[in-house]
């Protein structure tokens, strides 16, 4: 019995190895990009795309190592397997999880798609540079193509009812198209009627404050004054991450090395405070896993969906709030001068919550932002199983934009053409987005109810009891639950839009005085 | 025949692939140091360290590969192999050899030389600070005694004459301490002659000309002046190159992708002036290699020695002449407003001339600066058979330091433990600092007859000519040849010490007027 245990745990920890030297490359993997994202030099690049496919091809091997089936076989078989932990357990289901779904999927496909991407990323670049779909639409079709292939697969392994379901899972582990559908639909009409409100309002926000000239050292400093309030460490001898500038903002890292990125436009002042907030969201998530977990499978973030709503939490509830800048403005006010010395608190509020129907999803206010998500999740549910062709890719678009948003696309690369992450092959990836917004609104509801004064704490710029809240009920846990199962023991509910729509209409109440 | 010849190259290919997938390898290892040493938040360093070890036991893998045995010996067994080209049978030669000592080093002692070179530069840096020997010389002892044990394997391997030889050739393939103490001691005689020369000469340079302060900004403005000199482009869209900005200064990299760093301080131009320069050499040649050998064993530079001839080529040769002045200086004086205008050009190249015996190696100037080096190659030509030990080190260091240089050593901080080489285990890897100012020399020589405009056409700026000449020459022969090869092949003889004693002795007539 002594010695079977020990047959147990040997091959646990042996599994635990594999996994350590997978995630390894993968942080390897990371660092590479955020190089070649920031400081390579452009010539670089031929040398950079053969760094990461060779790195790809190290770890498609490691965690498709048949040793890995053996010793998951002997675990499961191990009579003392029932004792394991529910962190061990959860590793090894993760393990398993993402060996079926790799060994399952054909060497030739998985290389196929790799190659594609680039041509199609590529491409995509061009097409968008000249507004022309036509040269895209080719390459749209074959990665679609590709990816379709991919989903039936994973519809068998995963044993999801669609192919499309099986795509959604690899983002947002066991969410369903038809869950979405469900609380979407929902989400649209509370978010129009919200819209509706905010455009017949006889109070709007006053124009001509967030394009002031502000000079890019100045947005660098009130950049690490942000950081600091989220504790989120740039400078000190001892800190975990970094601020970096590209033209795409974004965070990539793992706990004590994260790096976020902003763009600074010396005009568009919001830009890099809502990016550094956001990307700040981001970044303390990962920072805050729990350090005993490095390196597990559990140790990781839980899905991009809960990961959205800390960026979203960060960006918006708390950086859009009027008592964050309570806080914030005369700091703010400090740096710029007299930039904004005739601009009242609530003027400045009202303005960096203004409600403008637009045509790019990433410049769109917290209201209709989730409604460009929308769109593209319908044209998705419909696109994998093949009930709409890519060739009418861009008439529905701008149907739906004319019907949701009442904007007029003049071509497709303000329109179609404007994500990158369809050229990547990343279909289920938008809904992601929505989800979390909707997880930040029942988030909020439970921490409201938790620590009734987490708002106005913000006044005085302590962030301190809201963070730990978070990292109690959200960062700690890392993947030891699905995200359905993780919101649950966080916000006590199943997924649920009303929080988040009554957080909107009560702030946007007071910003239009509906 | 036919198919015998395609089995060769067959073969031959798929040990060139194995080849690229080592180089690619080791180039991600690069950027990982290089992010490690210029961007990572210090908190990123236990997770960098895993990554660099797994990275280290993938890179071992690859190239101990049993498979390259086998593909090696088929290829040398081959009717066909006396046809390969000199190219082929040199990728050949350089898999082979590394193959071999690879695989003759047992794991045991690669594993516990990593671990204990990590141990000892560690304290190492404690020690240093503590200016306590006695902390560093266990460690020490350990890392000797574990590189005594590699050199006399490699000995074998090698077919050294002796284990020091063994451990030389790993940084300059064929020197042997034979020669190196031949030509040592000519040089260290011609050096003394020189210094004493400087020491009586009743024209001494101006003090107080280069610690005059330069605002790092404006620092920063020439050192991409200088590069844009050396044609090290790292501004353009198409730029292959960087400057970043470290403790101490180093360049890697590898073809399109070459990195240079750099300190600055306000008030020691110089620091910055030739270290941009220094490293500029090193970045150019790696810049320069011959594109279509990226990858193979021959697309690589051809020793350590070789890269330093480059690089203190650039540093005094071009950047120290009185000729590239002549260029530079009014560009300095533009930049620097009014800090120089009193002081003539003479008078400034004087005083980046000066000549004044120091402590450390790194703030050396040219006449002094090998007399360091010697000094360490005497101590580990002693130290590795054992005729001396590390308890006497420190002794030893004080005795030639004052007998050499004519400078008292105050403490060991200042003395023996210096610098980081010998506690990484470095054994042999100084030799070749001094080794590359001899090759300068020669370099120059031939130089000097092929283009005997040169440097006079320094005066205008352009180092187009003499650039090309070396590329030609050198950069584009890659690692083709062992160093005393190339060595013959562009110098057109073997080594020899005079045209650097020559070119110095001329120069200092100059400075010092003697």
């Amino acid at each position: 019995m002594a010695q079977l245990a020990d047959t147990l745990k040997s091959n646990y920890d042996k599994l635990m190895d594999k996994s350590k030297d997978a995630v390894t490359i993968g942080t390897v993997q990371s660092i590479i990009s955020w190089d070649m994202e920031t400081k390579m030099p452009p010539k670089g690049i031929k040398l950079r795309s053969q760094q990461l496919a060779k790195l790809s091809q190290i770890l498609h091997r490691m965690i498709t190592d048949p040793e890995i089936e053996t010793l998951l076989s002997d675990i499961r078989k191990h009579t003392g397997y029932e004792h394991l932990s529910e962190q061990q357990k959860r590793n090894v289901y993760l393990v398993r999880k993402t060996y079926d779904e790799q060994t399952k999927l054909p060497e030739k496909l998985v290389v196929e798609t790799a190659k594609q991407q680039a041509i199609a990323v590529d491409i995509w670049k061009k097409a968008k540079a000249a507004k022309d779909f036509s040269m895209f639409k080719p390459e749209l079709e074959k990665i679609l193509e590709l990816r379709k292939q991919a989903g039936d697969i994973l519809k068998e392994v995963k044993g999801t009812k669609t192919s499309y379901d099986a795509l959604i899972d690899i983002f947002e582990p066991k969410m369903t198209s038809e869950t979405i559908s469900e609380v979407f639909s929902e989400l649209r009409k509370g978010l129009i009627s919200i819209l509706r409100k905010c455009q017949s309002a006889s109070k709007q926000p006053k124009a001509g404050i967030l394009d002031r000239k502000i000079p890019f050292d100045i947005q660098r400093l009130i950049s690490k004054e942000l950081a600091r309030f989220m504790e989120y460490d740039v400078d000190s001898p001892t800190a975990g991450g970094r601020i970096d500038e590209t033209e795409h903002p974004f965070t990539t890292g793992y706990y004590d090395d994260v790096r976020i990125t902003t763009h600074y436009y010396e005009d568009n002042l919001a830009s890099s405070l809502f990016s550094i907030l956001h990307e700040g969201g981001h970044a303390i998530y990962d920072q805050s896993l729990r350090s005993e977990w490095m390196f597990q499978p559990i140790g990781d973030s839980c899905s991009l969906g809960f990961h959205e709503s800390q960026s979203r939490f960060l960006e918006n509830i708390v950086g859009r709030s009027r008592e964050f800048w309570q806080y914030f403005y005369p700091k703010l006010k400090e740096r710029t001068g007299e930039v904004f010395s005739a601009v009242t608190l609530d003027d400045f509020v009202r303005s960096i919550n203004q409600v403008k129907p637009s045509k790019i999803r990433v410049e769109a206010d917290e209201v209709t932002y989730c409604l460009h998500v929308i769109i593209r999740f319908e044209i998705e549910r419909d696109l994998i199983p093949g009930n709409i062709s890519v060739a009418e890719l861009p008439d529905i678009w701008n149907e739906k934009y004319r019907d949701y948003l009442g904007v007029k696309i003049e071509n497709d690369s303000e329109g179609v053409m404007q994500d990158t992450h369809w050229a990547s092959g990343y279909f289920g990836y938008f809904p992601t987005y929505a989800l979390g917004n909707i997880y930040s609104g029942q988030i909020l509801s439970k921490m409201e109810s938790d620590l009734p004064h987490w708002k106005s704490e913000l006044e005085s710029g302590n962030f301190k009891a809201a963070k730990q809240w978070l990292t109690q009920n959200i960062y700690l846990r890392g993947n030891l639950y699905d995200p359905q199962e993780l919101l649950r023991k966080v916000a006590g509910e199943p997924i649920n839009v009303k929080p988040y729509l009554e957080y909107l209409d009560e702030k946007y109440s007071w910003v239009y005085g509906y």
